[in-house]
């Protein structure tokens, strides 16, 4: 009986260059965060139901997996809702268990504490093409600084990171929650509507700007005229030169508070100290997370659609687990997207040692650690096929540079040297 | 208001020094088994339900956690049976992943396939000390080799493996799941009964022969001469020395097949040949896995109760995935108990950029980042605290080998050199 064998419905199985090539990139990003004393920290995949609906991660709480408790009876009750049922699920994003974790753990923790996390996490989306029910998230989170240290030093880190993966280029578009508020404010969009304003506007990218002020009038119930005002305060803020944004900003968004101005100075004067990092305000940048407090920041690549990268402050959720405020600020790598925009690199020597059926097993391993021990080169012993050529290759497709073949009575006490592959033998 | 910020229940978390000493030792073992040829792959943590309960995993398969379906009504009707509820569940270990992923991508493998795996894996186990609902698998096995050449590779290398992050000494007990069955045919077991035979004999580290044999006779009801007999054939081949064993198990075990003995030879001259590996033939081995065809392993180390790795020839167990039989064998590290008897190292050196108020956050970044490129350090900026020696303690505990101080107006023209941490000042 043949089983189905292919994984559960939306999730993938990564096959040995695929995780090679993931292995490579994610040591590149992690020595980058290590040289800026980030700290790899890991939580259990397992989260309490509470936590994973307390309302902290948008419509990802949506997609929660669920866990069954252990001990039900096979037969449920009637009425029984299916809320009772479950007591754990699969995190979402890696955000929310910073915060529980950083509130369990902050006396072990220094202050700031800089923390870096790469894992898998769960949504149970509608499978389609490119879009995974398992992914990989790799956040940098920097917690406990309220200075925009943390934000010019978290986007320092992550376009350094991407760099030394080799998706130079990269272009850091950044805005401020707190800009918004007052943008939205001075165009008549009273406080209440704000979020769901937010929302909406996020959509730019997508359903253009008369998708947008079809939405905000026709679903969220604003006024024509402040929809039409807030488009064109946006507009006229958008393309601003880096070094004149806080001023223009000033100017332009009577209720703008001093921070924010004097924060985007200090951004634009440090992003101007790296070198190939290029950067433009963009007042259109929303982010979908209600939680963040400051600034917000995603990088784009030529060579990819949409944002590789995103993050932003969030000042007041921590506090939520903690009963106390701390700022906090991250920046997440889309690693799914990169990797797929990174070539895989040729593996290092690799020898076959190709042993005749009437070889003692001793020799043949022996051989092979004698390979190792002394050459340095990954070397794997398997028979010798009576198809040969056809083997070889095979082995060469697999990424094989070399072959050893050993015959019954052959001396091995001096090492054999390994053929190349690749060549006519 | 504060939350219940503790992991969930049976789960926890890793904190930076724990999560890198996990991250030293496995980068250890994976550099061990990639120069073996053995290359990683991943599946996902979610397998449909049907294959985590279709008996591969003995007692583990209750242990699984259960993912409830998505789109389920709030209220379910009466009579539910629970199974209905679920669609998929947590992997409970990697093999049973494994046999799935090879039937799945067979055409893509070289054959023979090496695969290296390190992941984590679930039970619902009643929380205890040290006996976590989420912990990490570290197997390597060999897909496609029937010879016992994959015994004697595998062993090889997770020795060496071992001895690459420090546990040196260790030793190898092995047995054979074919001889085991000899042996209970020749001390009058039924065919029909070894398997309950051999659970019962797995026991005997914790209850001694004592509680075997009334097991063996009360609960199994075998005849007690029966289980005195397989006791006393058991103890007359315990400690044999490791050239004589071939030939003493052909004469004590008439029905033992002459594939066994000579496998058992093989694997002793190949052992014979490993510099500092030492291995005993145990029959009194069983291991607990139903689904073991031939030689069975173990590594037990002084410094650990119990052993610290374990595996064997699965050669049925693809077969029930694929449709066709598909040799294979298996070797697993036990990650969670080696790590903790691996000393942390200390780290590389790390300086802290303590920068005051007044500093411009662009010259504190820049100096960091001179310190990191120049010296190749790990730097992280931090605000200098009004209690500045106490902050010098923190760090140091932090593991900070120096700091570098910053004060409004400096001249950072010329990269100041950081003072060593350690010392008073």
């Amino acid at each position: 009986m043949k089983m189905n064998n292919s994984p559960a419905r939306g999730t993938r199985d990564l096959l040995p260059d695929a995780v090679a090539n993931r292995d490579r990139v994610l040591g590149l990003i992690q020595d980058v965060y290590r040289r800026f004393g980030y700290q790899r920290i890991e939580t259990p995949a397992l989260e309490r139901i509470e936590r994973l609906t307390a309302g902290q991660g948008g419509d990802n709480e949506k997609l929660s997996f669920r866990i069954l408790r252990r001990g039900l009876d096979e037969q449920l009750p009637a009425g029984t809702p299916v809320s009772d049922l479950v007591d754990m699920g699969l995190r979402y994003d890696l955000t929310v268990p910073l915060t529980r974790f950083y509130a369990q753990h902050r006396a072990e923790l220094l202050a700031p504490f800089r923390s870096f996390q790469f894992g898998p996490v769960w949504r149970a989306e509608r499978p389609q093409k490119d879009r995974y029910r398992q992914f990989y998230q790799c956040d940098i989170d920097l917690v406990g600084e309220p200075s925009v240290l943390a934000e010019a030093e978290l986007i320092e880190a992550t376009t350094a990171a991407l760099a030394a993966v080799g998706l130079t280029g990269s272009t850091v578009r950044l805005s401020d929650r707190r800009f918004l508020a007052a943008l939205a404010t001075c165009a008549g969009v009273p406080a209440e509507a704000q979020p769901g304003f937010f929302v909406t506007v996020d959509k730019l990218d997508k359903i253009g700007w008369d998708g947008v002020i079809a939405e905000l009038v026709g679903d969220r119930g604003l006024p024509a005229d402040v929809a039409s005002a807030a488009r064109d305060k946006i507009d006229s803020l958008t393309g601003l030169p880096a070094d004149k944004v806080a001023d223009v900003l000033t100017e332009a968004v009577p209720g703008l508070q001093d921070q924010v101005a004097d924060d985007l100075a200090t951004i634009a004067a440090c992003l101007a100290a790296l070198d190939g990092v290029s950067w433009a305000f963009d007042p259109r940048l929303v982010r979908g997370m209600g939680y963040y407090t400051g600034q917000i920041f995603e990088i784009t690549h030529p060579a990819a659609a949409g944002s590789i990268a995103g993050g932003g402050r969030y000042d007041e959720l921590i506090g939520r687990s903690l009963g106390q405020q701390v700022p906090a600020c991250g920046f997440s790598i889309g690693f799914e997207r990169i990797v797929d925009l990174i070539e895989q690199q040729p593996e290092a020597a690799k020898v076959a040692v190709l042993y005749e059926a009437d070889v003692p097993v001793a020799d043949a391993l022996a051989v092979a650690r004698r390979l190792r021990d002394e050459q340095g080169v990954v070397v794997s012993s398997l028979r010798r096929s009576g198809k040969f050529s056809a083997q070889l290759t095979r082995l060469e497709t697999a990424g094989f540079t070399g072959f050893l073949p050993l015959v019954p009575g052959q001396d091995i006490s001096e090492l054999p040297v390994p053929r190349p592959l690749g060549r006519q033998v």
